[in-house]
């Protein structure tokens, strides 16, 4: 699909060719190492230490490049181009009864930049990975939406980030995996305001009452 | 898994063991049989008899066992354990504003039957063969959800329709895929209203203007 969008110069992120600098080689070792380690220990059994050794570079290196453990597991395991500490400030930055819609287009729009790949590695290493799945739930719920939660009502948070994670992933599913027209190729802006008031009530509406 | 029916004196099957009678021998070739003939020809271009000759049967055993060329698909391909036009029968009996309801209801009742054995499968093969994917368009997009818009709101059905359609993918990725809980263990009747808003604003409800 041609996009006949002009890219603003302040978004137009320098591509570098050919030979990688040695400290994309420092990260390109740590992401390496932090797949094994991460696939042999777990996500708590995993140390920055560790994970640096493996590389053999300097544990300094870890917060240099990836910032903390968790974000060089968002970003080695489940390819996430993102930090999740600052993708919640963004969500959370703005009306509450906007939350919602800020979601759906933060994820739409960072989900397309990469035509979806993202998306579809994270849904095949969670189809096939444990423990892939198990790093998926502590970033999306209690990093992700756990946060988010805090500023929205105080009943049942951990079903409604469920829910919340039940639509967004359908959306992925629908959008990137299997293509259902017309929503693999509808605007951004025809979905947002299809979708955010669904992940709106998830996060501060009615669900129903709780049931023992 | 054990099968309690007591067979009657006349069957008078042979005793070797294991053996199946007949009849489910003829289901399972033709089974075999959808397999191979959709995989190579299509939805379009696979036929009964097509299919009943690989299978070395008469056609009329495709009827009598299948009853369509489209429950045969169901069964082969996304071993659906409905036929997809009873289902719509079922879901359209009722008032159309609790559509919603019976739908979310429905699917959970079905994929909780199989402990989301059915769900998963039918992620595997979406994930791995276009094929499937195409049958899953042709399924549940025109045949299931396409007739419950026509009871619907006559204002971009196809959009409507994969909108329910993300939602219910979410739903049963969530709750059989990565099972993130509360909600893969809530009770149905917890995830219901929740979730049953969602899909009767998708249907018949405002999900924005269009956009050019």
């Amino acid at each position: 699909m041609h996009d006949g969008r002009v890219t603003s110069p302040s978004t137009d992120r320098p591509r570098r060719r050919g030979r990688r600098p040695a400290g994309e080689d420092t990260r390109t070792l740590l992401l390496d190492a932090a797949r094994a380690v991460f696939s042999e220990s777990g996500y708590d059994g995993a140390t920055v230490r560790g994970i640096a050794g493996r590389a053999g570079v300097d544990a300094a290196m870890v917060n240099h490049w990836f910032g903390s453990k968790e974000n060089l597991f968002a970003q080695a395991i489940l390819q996430l181009p993102f930090d999740p500490e600052e993708l919640v400030s963004t969500l959370l930055t703005g009306p509450a009864e906007q939350l919602g819609e800020r979601i759906v287009r933060k994820f739409l729009t960072l989900w397309d930049a990469t035509g979806g790949g993202v998306f579809t590695a994270l849904v095949r290493s969670v189809t096939s990975h444990e423990q892939a799945t198990q790093i998926m739930r502590e970033l999306f719920l209690k990093r992700l939406f756990g946060r988010i939660q805090e500023r929205a009502v105080d009943d049942r948070p951990q079903l409604r980030a469920t829910l919340c994670a039940s639509q967004m992933i359908g959306m992925g599913m629908i959008r990137y995996v299997v293509k259902f027209e017309p929503f693999a190729s509808a605007d951004i802006d025809t979905l947002v305001p299809a979708i955010a008031p669904t992940l709106q009530r998830y996060l501060t509406g009615d669900i129903g009452p709780p049931t023992e």
